[in-house]
């Protein structure tokens, strides 16, 4: 564990994500596992399956944050271009690697190594590889850039492998105070008087609205288990108040 | 409706989206949507509440695309930024907008509109609005930056109001073979071939795993409705063969 911030993005391959056929179910997972682990998610980006913007998106994120987990474009068919988009990005060859040709044995005969399956056993040179436990293919990472499968079973398993090797920052605690019934704009003065007290911590404002109307939440969230607290005395009185006094417009 | 490509980006705005505690419900919304009416959607990005990272993301993303679709951050809260980074980035100034004011008054009283709820009046000059059916604090449009609430409800009714008057393309049409039984390893070398000859369209495999093992969709895409249809048939004929052939490992 370090005192410095340990920061991370997530950038995911596909097509399929930006058509909006298949829907993500990766992001909200990995950030709910790095924010537990200690591991700041600073940005996400999804982009196409096309080298350039791969190449392009993986240089940028790799460069600002401490770690970057890619996930999609790493299974046989010709659309999977992760592995060669990070080799490039990289500047290092893509090797087949006779470990990851060693994993694939263990779920498949050598006759059935054809070219398409060998191209999941293609590693850029100088990467460790993760394991997946389901359908043998493994992951890898190069640097601080890990590359994991799109199919969240696998994803899973590989963040279940790979994060425990990975340096941690203190974790984030967050404490969620219910406003439901206060309006937004009633309590929006008080509580920047808060956060303005308070400016080690991150303290924001959540509504949300289904058919029986809007429900908030304020959620404080930072390192200093003191401070949070204080914040939360502090917040629960301001919504107190005003839930004491009179009915307001609902946002 | 135009011939050549209509491409967008979204972002996303927002703390909550990135800790994990808020799973963002709105990407895979709108990319469906954007799709239908022949927008290509081509990247999209997640940031947090911070000013320099919001006017970088917006800057980047709308000189890229034909539109961007901002999500997040237009409430009265103190973490709402999202006006004022749209603002900077533009390099217009951030008045409060007399037609927005209207807008909130037919859910409010004058007296209720105090400080914070006056921030949702506040538009970037040149803006035009977008009306907000349910809580009446509007979004805005500013070139080709479209600028909408988090919550889904909202911002659905939003999109509702903003997209017919955009540029369109043709939209992308799609077809999807099922696959399953038929491990994408084994297919991988024919599906290829059968890209190759169709390179105007785009054709990938898409593994999905659960308890009960894999399915794989192919999906053709593009907007060229013979070669669609000619391409199926080609997938078609190539799954089926393989089908009577052998069983193999499924991968």
């Amino acid at each position: 564990m370090t005192d410095a911030p340990v920061t991370a993005a997530i950038l995911v391959i596909g097509d399929e994500i930006l058509s909006g056929r298949t829907k993500d179910k990766n992001i909200g997972y990995i950030a709910e596992y790095l924010t537990a682990a200690g591991i700041d998610l600073r940005e996400v980006r999804i982009v196409p399956d096309v080298e350039e913007e791969i190449v392009g998106a993986v240089n940028a994120l790799r460069s600002r944050y401490t770690y970057l987990f890619t996930t999609g474009g790493i299974g046989p068919t010709h659309d999977d271009i992760t592995a060669d988009c990070v080799a490039k990005a990289f500047g290092v060859p893509l090797n087949l690697d006779q470990r990851a040709v060693d994993m694939l044995l263990m779920r498949m005969k050598r006759e059935d190594l054809n070219e398409a399956r060998l191209r999941m056993a293609r590693i850029p040179e100088g990467a460790s590889l993760v394991e997946n436990p389901i359908s043998r293919a493994p992951g890898f990472r190069i640097g601080n850039v890990i590359v994991m499968a799109g199919v969240p079973a696998i994803m899973q398993a590989m963040l279940d492998n790979v994060v425990p090797g990975l340096v941690k920052g203190t974790p984030v605690t967050s404490e969620a105070v219910d406003a439901t019934g206060v309006p937004e704009g009633a309590y929006a003065a008080g509580l920047k008087a808060v956060a303005e007290r308070f400016p080690a911590l991150s303290i924001g404002s959540y509504p949300s609205y289904s058919a029986s109307g809007f429900t908030n939440q304020i959620v404080i969230r930072g390192r200093d288990l003191p401070a949070i607290a204080e914040a939360a005395i502090a917040i629960r009185a301001l919504i107190e108040q005003l839930r004491a006094g009179a009915e307001r417009p609902a946002s």
